[in-house]
């Protein structure tokens, strides 16, 4: 059975959890929004824009709305990228939501990539509240496609109302002059 | 009458419209998300960030969906600012959604900025369907926000099935190998 | 008469100074290296990368060693980029160095432009102390060569001791940990 | 001994090198400058800076002038940054200079590291044609400066001779408009 656009995902094959403790189903996220990332530690790509977007993720919708998972499917070199040395990795780049590790199988490619038909790292899915699978990226994905795609997930009817009264968090221009 | 966030925005007060021929009214936009960037051509943050967000949003979201509306609201340096400078301005610039020219008064603060109530430039307003007022952001904003919030406002059920197959756009690495 | 690489260059004809009081000759330089960067103050290559590097150049070298001149060289809409405009410009964009305003000509090409052959904006040129021109960049040039270029041409035999004990200014990893 | 900026640097210890065959040792070098990267394959300003940075100059500078080389001091978590991980890592991140696996010793700092009294990673080492230090940075450093560093201890007393006729390789105006 594969993943499709459309359906529900199957679960993920995980060897072992890091910023998790105990055993962590999909199932159990049935009810929020699910940003799945996969990723290998040495992928250019993941370290410059794959996990940089989780975070954002992390970082912009609540947990209660959005969990963010990280999914480290190795399908090579896997003796340069051991669980002990993804747990440095995770601590250095301070990366803080649940990382899996994809089951290892015989043939090189683990399990969960194999049965998510992953083309590589990096690879987002959108997961929506009942667990369907409902969007799946490979490579770089524009923020603003990503921001509507999750918001059109969750599906609020209202929400938007953002009056921010922070100061700018950047050049901007007032009647005071720029900062 | 000023704007409230919820509440509906008061029709702006143009001088003259580039990229769009003859008058053009919020009212006229009725149906779709607007998204209204007020900017000045020399403020720095409005080249750096508020002009570009508003490009990402033009191409990211369909025309019949969301408006995007240039407001050029110039409250201080008039002189270096005239609208036909501003006309090069968005040529160089590769500008090309509608672009209206705040009317000027006699304070300095063009009309349309006092009545929408802008602290400075960049600000970006969204407006609903209904013409509703939902956003206020002035300085920075990260694009992921800004994306749910225009799909929040769009409100659509079931967007977001996505399966690209276009080749990734940036590094990444698939079974061939990193690209 | 036109700049040649390895010739002296001619004087420029500069109609107004910014951010110099009285006039400002090439060879009121002589002793020292000259970077002179030509640029128009819509064009976005000018404003995205052209200026920036000035501004970096007039940070990292001594004023005694190097001396940086902006040159506003418009020959393309010039109505939109009068000098009271540019004045704005550059304090918008916080530009301190010197800035000449090329002397208008009837053909529409300046009178610097058409003797120091620039082919647009931006144009980066260097000379030496003797007042040489040693270098004619058009579009985008990576810091590290511009960097190497000056350096050159200061001939200095002993520079280059540095042992910053400053802390580190973007993310390292020392032994208490990364930062 | 310990390393000081205007002495002679002393030989480092590898234990291997990648991207070269049989010994390399300093004195090797001799002639020309030498620019050392000391990193970790898991410190994010390696990645995100130095080793950038290295290639760069890698790129600019001649390589009968100038030998670039990477001497990875791993000096914390040893286990998940051995010799085989690092050469994944080399590949990934297509880096072709030699690189060097500073010696191990029993206290955690490696041979090489303590010799330079390295403060940490990244560390950009530039030593002159004669095998003296010249700089030691720490952290970040800027292009422009790195870039004059380098040149001044190349010492040509007449290079900068360019008229780069290339295209441009970012926007920039001319006669025929922006591009």
């Amino acid at each position: 059975m594969h993943a499709e656009v459309g359906q529900l995902l199957p679960e993920w094959s995980v060897e072992r959890w890091f910023h998790h403790e105990g055993e962590l189903r999909l199932e159990d996220l049935r009810g929020r929004v699910v940003a799945i990332e996969a990723f290998q530690m040495l992928c250019p790509g993941c370290v410059s824009h794959g996990l940089p977007l989780a975070q954002r993720i992390r970082e912009t919708f609540a947990k209660d709305d959005v969990a963010v998972i990280g999914l480290h499917t190795v399908f090579e070199h896997h003796d340069a990228m051991p669980p002990h040395a993804l747990e440095v990795f995770l601590s250095e780049y301070r990366i803080q939501f649940p990382v899996g590790v994809d089951l290892p199988s015989s043939g090189g490619t683990p399990e969960t990539m194999g049965r998510y038909a992953l083309r590589g790292t990096p690879s987002l899915l959108l997961v929506d509240r009942e667990g369907r699978l409902r969007a799946h990226h490979f490579g770089a994905v524009p923020d603003l496609r990503i921001g509507a795609e999750i918001a059109s997930l969750l599906g609020d009817s209202t929400p938007g109302h953002s009056d921010r009264t922070e100061p700018p968090t950047a050049e901007a221009c007032g009647v005071e002059g720029c900062v």
